[in-house]
């Protein structure tokens, strides 16, 4: 019976006990039969990365609540591939991956596991969503993401997404009734001016952190860093064509 | 008077030691001051993966011509970061990444570690080329690839690249007499129909591999893929802006 129900496959990039993610399991009971894919340890910054000279292995626990969580060796795209070829066996309706510890907006879509599991999703051809959480803290409180989660995710499943494309939502750390509403917007031009802490062992031998500052040279109102700095939700169509499809004409007149 | 040389960093995701990186290094000699910083290790399948849950080393390593080369633990967005912020003195002109084992056209771009090196060249404001020879052997030959590269990175030091573009330049296994000429293409819309190949270990335990058959489902004349069929290299201007701006309208008339 439970089969009628949309299926909802669950993925982060921050291991399947982290407490975003539980947050997330909650918020998408009400809307459909809940299945888990995640990954077996943080897996933060890991991108599109796909595990190609090693192997994979899935670890099955079970919940009180019956519902079914593996934990995957890979990262957060093995994660979903393994989930939809391996895991279930219906196609979901709906791919949601977070609810990250942290903010993924601008140009840390690029960098981030969790999106990178959403935009695999997409590739897919399954309407998926990425969510994101302006708390790095362990203790974060999910609540009013969880509610948000689950609002965006009810408006998917109603409308469907655009094909090749999922969406990328930051949420503010702010409580539910201090959140002005929800923004559709590009990604910022935002960047991270990196620097390396390095350090020495304890055997004489330097090593290097990856450190840095967050800079965002972009001025538009209509940004997803502008939203989340006005009490917003920020809402990005996400899509993964990577041409510079109005640079083609210029390099044509090139002679190679 | 070394300096007066335009420095180019030379960059892979097969690692310090492969076959291609070396090709690619004897190619940008006769254009510059050459620094090499790449992987310890193979990193292919990293996508825009960055380490930030660990430390990173460098170790340098001499050639007999000189250059100076530094092996960096971490993967190829990693040796990028590395390179611009510890390694190297001066602006690069130009980074240069590959030749990968492999080709890079289509949706592969996007799991590719090359040409993510390639791509956090121009977030970094930096002229930036990824190359990829059609070709997995250890034992591929690059000679035409490595003409191609210098021809395509001289090009890139005259004229330069529009703002946060890169060039994604995937060469066909052919002699180089054979290659009919130098296309500007878009990405195809092909993908991967993944498998994932189930084994058991000596011990009883599940354990999977990723597999799959590549599909292109785009018959398309103006993409990659179609170049590099008929005997061209293909040249892809890249972006890494991820919003899909065509998509912006339709969401906003969504009721949250």
């Amino acid at each position: 019976m439970s089969n009628n129900r949309p299926l909802i496959l669950v993925c982060n990039d921050d291991g399947y006990s982290a407490p975003g993610i539980n947050c997330l399991v909650e918020a998408m009971k009400p809307l459909g039969e809940v299945v888990v894919v995640a990954p077996d340890k943080p897996q933060s910054g890991m991108g599109h990365a796909i595990t190609i000279n090693a192997t994979l292995r899935l670890q099955e626990h079970k919940r009180e609540d019956g519902i079914k969580v593996f934990a995957c060796s890979g990262t957060p795209v093995d994660c979903i591939k393994m989930a939809v070829k391996v895991v279930v066996d219906r196609r979901p309706a709906l791919i949601v991956s977070g609810i990250n510890h942290g903010a993924n907006h601008s140009i840390n879509v690029i960098y981030s596991g969790t999106m990178s599991a959403a935009i695999e999703g997409a590739m897919e051809g399954i309407p998926s969503i990425g969510f994101s959480l302006l708390d790095y803290s362990i203790d974060a409180d999910f609540t009013a993401a969880g509610e948000i989660a689950r609002k965006v995710a009810a408006q998917v499943l109603e409308n469907g997404l655009a094909p090749n494309t999922c969406l990328n939502v930051n949420v503010p750390k702010l409580p539910l009734d201090q959140i002005r509403g929800i923004r559709i917007c590009r990604q910022a031009k935002a960047y991270w001016r990196e620097d390396f802490e390095e350090r020495v062992n304890p055997y004489g031998k330097k090593y290097y952190w990856l450190a840095g500052d967050f800079e965002n040279r972009d001025e538009g109102t209509d940004t997803d860093v502008w939203a989340l700095e006005n009490q917003y939700v920020s809402v990005v169509p996400t899509q993964y064509d990577l041409t510079h499809h109005s640079g083609l004409e210029a390099l044509k007149t090139w002679e190679f």
